[in-house]
């Protein structure tokens, strides 16, 4: 058995893989984490003064990819919370993460080990996830190459897109700050992913999809461990540098020359400043 | 006839009596006394230089239930403006209650005797309200323990979770606050009776749904009724109270345990605003 | 063969003429133009930093009415971006004028005679977009006289009510100020014809909907011409202040008589000032 035959023999076991209980639980974990470091001090006054309002909040991260798909194809946006199986899992994971004793799962979870225990997990199913979002478009929109790839990247990137609503349920509000205007490098693997998966479902790809996922995930996974473990920044970042120039590039104004030359300073120290950003964000 | 089954006849009555008119104009007349209310000194002003806007609002007030519940069940949110009828008896109803001359009919509700005849009416059809919700619910997901509460209550609460949205149309926003930060007593009281309406459906409860609504309905409107005359509080507080440090308790850290110290202490504080807010609220 | 026989024919080749491409493309172009126009400086600095966001603003702006009508319908929302055909075109006009050399394309249509070739093409066929607008919403609610309008005029003025969503999505958060706070004469006229265009469907008007549709039209573009050149102001405020004391009476109240003569002198200046805005929005 060669190396091409094994591939795809994996290829088709990542894709018969269920995602309930393992993959879904890792998800939750996540979910719930983000949600307490982005409340930062907030959190822990949330919970113990509105259960409530907290427990919203983290079922609307952990069903964010699911509600915001429905959102955007016109189907019901509560249907996250129709299975029974899954919403009580995902209070357990948000009973546990906020009123543990001694806030022993959020501590263990927070550490550097925990997260290289549950990172990775979730990472291994994120190309699974989108491949969802792209079959659930194809369904509705078999022609709509625009759609796939939007339901699928929502769909992977899940909480991201939900996360100014979750806000706002806590009453905080950042309209200054959303996922499409500083994408991470998460979103950004998933539009990638998503793009693939249209493409070849378009027919233009040779390789069946489940061999495309496995091989993403592949190159996921260790990128994902990496950060945890090197801090490195957002891959894409590079490439962007070098097509940002060729597709968007400055506008020359014959009336603004001497200013434009400052812009471009100040562009420069922005692109500093976004590299920053990255490292910060793909973590 | 002993009282059993004259209770059950009752209940039946109850359940067989038609939402329009009656109901629906106590509904709307208060809908429009708590949106003027809500708009203070810029309500009159509103009324004056913008009637369109003024006049969606009343019917975002009005509707606000209806809109929510179709909205979270993927069905069409305009469908609220189909009813001829139901439109054409709201928009009578704002406009006596914004423009009627000596702004009589603003005056008459909000005078005691005026809540203690609207009130009651309203109070009494709210079980019927969070029945038809359940109903709705169960309709598109006949296992959806958690989508026929939530739609039971959003539909027995109406305006109040459109209040953001129909403020932000009077170029009001108010991200700090929203009905699941500071539940007011008569969300809780729709809670409830879409829990119990939901149990039952399961086959929980050895009654009959229109039993329970009326008995229900037996302790809100007398509660409704007092709170108005006596200013009582939020019933809901107590339970709270005996509740909270039970399930969602303080989380001790090794680390902060003299900062923890202070903190109760804030938190009995936020208790005693609470119980201020709840009395604010549930009138 | 008379005037009246040509005007019918006139009619009917008007309602026969495809909106693609030239109408659709007139459309692109302006809603781009307006969205470079409201993003101001920072139009610039979006399309640079950030062409995903730039872009996805784009395609709000361009499809805003479809996206606000199917959202109401409970239709999907992403459909807009199912016709590749149209996401494509949309695309390019996006790119010509944002990323054209010398910024030539969005200077030339920013002069006044750019937009005197622009700008007619544009109001031609808005009776036809609210036309379309009033027979989508006919198919779901035959019976709905008010959501006949409202999606009529909804298809009508297209991206004026997405432009909150489409600012927040760059960043830019503006509660206090939208289309119904402040409508602008081009949502009158919609608002107009979707009436006219849903009574006739009722039934009480003799022409048919083609020339109500035309008849409209031979009196928009005159007077967006004029608006242009002549910066006239908008024609529905002298019939607003005819009809709003009338309807919409100032309250006396019998507490507030001298206060009320301060507001009257208010009023009067607010109006002036809404003189000062229609002109502005008109344009």
């Amino acid at each position: 058995m060669d190396v091409r035959v094994s591939f795809a023999e994996l290829s088709k076991t990542y894709d018969e893989l269920p995602m309930f209980p393992v993959f879904d639980i890792a998800h939750y974990i996540l979910m719930i984490l983000q949600l307490r470091n982005d409340a930062g001090v907030g959190a822990e006054a949330l919970a113990e003064s509105n259960a409530l309002a907290c427990w919203l909040c983290g079922m609307l991260s952990c069903f964010g990819g699911k509600i915001v798909a429905n959102f955007l194809l016109g189907q019901p946006v509560i249907a996250a919370f129709n299975s029974t199986k899954h919403i009580i899992t995902a209070t357990i994971v948000w009973y546990l993460m906020f009123y543990s004793p001694w806030d022993v799962c959020y501590r263990i979870i927070s550490t550097k080990l925990g997260k290289l225990l549950v990172y990775p997990i979730k990472e291994f199913s994120r190309a699974k996830k989108v491949a969802s979002g792209v079959a659930q478009a194809a369904v509705v929109y078999p022609q709509g190459f625009a759609v796939m790839i939007i339901i699928g990247a929502v769909k992977g990137t899940g909480s991201l897109f939900i996360r100014n609503v979750e806000r706002l349920l806590r009453g905080v509000w950042t309209p200054t700050s959303n996922e499409i205007m500083s994408p991470s490098a998460t979103f950004k693997i998933s539009v990638t992913c998503a793009f693939l998966l249209t493409v070849e479902r378009m027919g233009y790809i040779p390789f069946p999809p489940e061999q495309i996922m496995f091989g993403l995930t592949m190159f996921i996974v260790p990128y994902k461990v990496s950060v945890i473990l090197l801090k490195i920044g957002d891959p894409y970042v590079h490439v962007e540098r070098a097509l940002r120039p060729m597709l968007f590039k400055k506008r020359k104004r014959t009336d603004g020359e001497g200013q434009s030359g400052k812009k471009e300073a100040t562009k420069d120290q922005k692109k500093k400043n976004n590299d920053k950003d990255s490292k910060k964000k793909a973590e």
